[in-house]
């Protein structure tokens, strides 16, 4: 896609900072419109009305699924089915990277699906490295494992520097909210 | 627009990473799926065939502004045209932002033309201060000046943690290229 010898990458989008899926909806806009066929499945964001799942279906050639639940998923307890649900998503990121139908398939949130122990590195990484040389990965979400660092081809870290949350501190600076 | 106070912030997409135009992209697809009106120029991007100009257009109530050159732009030898060019894409931006007719407006590496001195830094101060409340404005590219970050409501830096360009130094580790 990126790659001038016509092979797909491995793209991360991580860190702390606002950007990481709007990056990859941006990337799909993009591939979207040179005729790529694209794959998202959505890890973390359930039923809630984010507008992309309006406009996506718009774009010529992108296939969307919406994994997750509309309750917040507590790390700490963990559900059977939200740990079927993110299986399922994977499954189904697996089989779009490897049916030779898509030429970008993108991750989302599936760091923290994999930092919440619904899904296994192992599994994510096995998908890398399965992928046909043509398809484009891209996995989002804050806190990436080293291991997938290591096994991606570009990595950014979208880094807050500053925040609407950390406004109240600020407030002196008489910036209107 | 992701202020629940109904007002729109001043975003900045920052640093040497990619993503920074992609998540500013992203942000209108999920800007347009919420009936948003949104006026995206691009400063430096000229009449290259990126992708999200052929897509763009078939968002709901994007309109897309293009400026620049085809060829680069060399900060050491700036053209009279050039500065034409971007001082009335400005222009362009500062009208959209006052006319009551978009809910987001983008002025795509807005940075890097005031890093390059085609437009004027007290120019793009003056618009963040005079746009209606309800406007989200969306400031990308690197080189973002201290001034900017300072009035803007929320910034986020794209850090390059890796990328393919860096490959020769890591070609041992056998990731496929």
């Amino acid at each position: 896609m990126t790659n001038k010898n016509g092979k797909g990458l491995v793209q991360i989008f991580t860190g702390n900072g606002k950007g990481k899926t709007t990056a990859a909806l941006g990337t799909i806009l993009r591939a979207a419109g040179h005729g790529l066929k694209v794959f998202i499945v959505f890890f973390m964001k359930g039923d809630y009305e984010y507008g992309e799942f309006s406009t996506l279906p718009k774009l010529p050639n992108v296939k969307v699924l919406k994994s997750g639940f509309r309750q917040f998923t507590d790390p700490l307890n963990i559900k059977p089915e939200e740990k079927e649900q993110a299986e399922s998503a994977l499954a189904a990121a697996r089989k779009a990277t490897l049916s030779g139908s898509y030429d970008l398939v993108v991750l989302d949130e599936v760091n923290v699906a994999l930092e919440y122990h619904l899904i296994e590195l192992d599994e994510v990484i096995k998908l890398i490295e399965d992928k046909p040389p043509r398809v484009e990965l891209i996995l989002t979400g804050r806190y990436a494992d080293n291991e997938l660092i290591d096994k991606a081809d570009l990595v950014t870290e979208m880094v807050k520097v500053k925040h609407p949350f950390d406004k109240g501190i600020k407030a002196r600076k008489g910036i209107e909210y």
